[in-house]
């Protein structure tokens, strides 16, 4: 037996808003440590992980691991159903194909239970080691969507360069070319308008944009978001969910003059 | 000589923009009691009913009873141009063809009139017997509206079943089956909150959630909307206009396995 | 050397907004004195005069004449990228065919800077003769935007009618006609909501209502318009920059049943 219940139910309807551009199917993995899910985007270039832990639900049970498949554009469509204050709970037998979403208001006046069919998705899941990473930016989430969207007004690839003294977002296009520098700045009135950077050795990656934009649908989960990145390894944009856990992407850089992931 | 002077002209912006989608081109009779309309919308499924009595005007001269046939895009056009605040006067002659909108704005800085050829339709008023409905609901018409829309992503009917505890709206589409329960609940701090269920015995009939996406188009005129139904008769749905009359929406149940009228 | 920095960097912003749908490419001639502006509609019948005087930039330094053609459409897309309280700051060598655009965040925080390539435009320069105007009516520009999209409703021509009790707007369509009256009105509580009217001799004039709508693309620079008409003049719909300048536009007035300019 599966079942779980979410006070902040608005929390899985800001997780499925963020990922269902990238995602059309995917597991949701559940364990008694919570649910997880992690997938590739259809074109097979970024990676999606999401965990939510057990102990951020008001109620979690899950007798035995489970996987559930489902279409997020359903999802979406369900989820779109409950209030932003509703309480969600979850619920699936052991054997069963079906999810059940129940959505209940605030004041309890209004119950809503929907059931979803489940699918059979065939996935297989990555290991991602733990990685030491070269720079790790912390920005507000909302300065870090403005500047992709602003990027994608010129050109189609983003350069990520961290240096000691700031983020530099530099992009090209037939119009000509920009720059957007961030300085470090902590003495801000509040923490998350900080733009924080450790940085052991300079970085300067590129990446596809529209990717970018992807990744900042899911700016409503977190007041800030982190942007770690080493030569070698895809780039990882994460978002924190407050006391649950985290939405991750991840996105290999752009080789120059390789054209053809744009 | 008909003139009438609206001085919440506001209330005639928004019985339009309700009942514009379902109606193209209708006859609003004028009599000394006041002004009203009754259609069918274009495929012959649904009935609008209005009825604005004359003492909910600040004036209101009709000599002899007349029938003035429009069509409600173009009024909707017309009325689009007077601000929310303004004040409507409506003037004809007895044997005009045209009908004049008057707009003051609240300071009388800016006064509008656009006049407007009236149009013959033919049109057969169908007589409304006064029915005692089996189950009679009253809920905030902004969470029927709700209700309707969220459905609506799940499937093309709605089941709507009332109980002494509640009224249940179900669905079922190719995603899953939904149920949305509303308990009755009168301990609310404004009366327009509460959903009360009048109740001779249990109905539950299904109808095509087009037409109540459709009718909700109303929920601007009322806090609250009542919902009357019995079985072997159309549903009502009746939101009232303050002081002056109602707006009111027919429609026939759907049968069971009836997809034709999907 | 060209180098200007505005501390209101939006009024570049409103600018380019409200020009850009007449306007495809266009000259930015600079001199000590200012910015400034001319140009035709891309169908030659209206006219746009832009005027940013020296004095009111932080810093002005222009060594040379020069004309800087550009795209307003490109230019558009990279004033998108400035925040609205951005200081901007622009720039060009003398022989350079390159402007940089410079935003700066209030607090300094984030720096963009944009490289755009000139064009090479032709354009004559129209001297337009300082005239006096039989009617001038200044009014609010929020008023004079809904009037005219008002009344785009019901015609595509409106005729402007000044006397000295107030100005007219009307228009005629096949749904029916229309006027909107607007009188003088000085004892208001805000200076910019007043309607006045200066007039030497009642002027009726006729214009397509489309030019109208473009022109008041310009409302949000502005809560005043000044339209000042003559029988054998173009119309002059201003509006004036604080401190700076003016945006204004040209059109003359249409001819009675002639309908090629519709």
């Amino acid at each position: 037996m599966f079942e779980v219940r979410l006070v902040q139910g608005s929390v899985l309807k800001k997780v499925v808003e963020a990922i269902r551009e990238l995602v059309t199917d995917a597991n949701f993995d559940c364990s008694s440590t919570g649910l997880s899910l992690q997938a590739m985007d259809s074109s097979h270039v970024a990676l999606v992980a999401l965990l939510l832990r057990s102990d951020g639900f008001e109620h979690f049970r899950c007798d035995r691991n489970v996987s559930m498949g489902m279409n997020l554009a359903n999802v979406s469509k369900i989820l779109r159903t409950a209030g932003n204050d509703d309480i969600i709970t979850l619920k699936a037998d052991d054997d069963g194909d079906v999810l059940t979403f129940m959505f209940e208001s605030p004041n309890q006046d209004r119950i809503s239970d929907i059931e979803m069919k489940l699918m059979d998705i065939k996935s297989e899941h990555l290991g991602i080691p733990d990685a030491e990473y070269e720079a790790v930016v912390k920005m507000p989430s909302q300065e870090f969507l403005r500047i992709c969207k602003d990027l994608s007004n010129i050109g189609d690839t983003v350069v990520i360069s961290v240096t000691k003294e700031g983020v530099k977002f530099s992009t090209r296009g037939d119009i000509g070319n920009a720059n957007i520098v961030c300085r470090q700045n902590t003495t801000v009135d509040k923490p998350e308008d900080s733009t924080t950077i450790q940085m052991k050795e300079p970085v300067s990656l590129m990446f596809a944009l529209r990717y970018m934009n992807s990744f900042t649908k899911a700016t409503s989960l977190s007041s800030s978001v982190t942007i770690s990145m080493s030569s070698d390894l895809p780039i990882v944009v994460e978002y924190k969910i407050a006391d649950m856990g985290y939405l991750r992407f991840y996105l290999a850089p752009k080789i120059e003059d390789d054209e053809d992931q744009a």
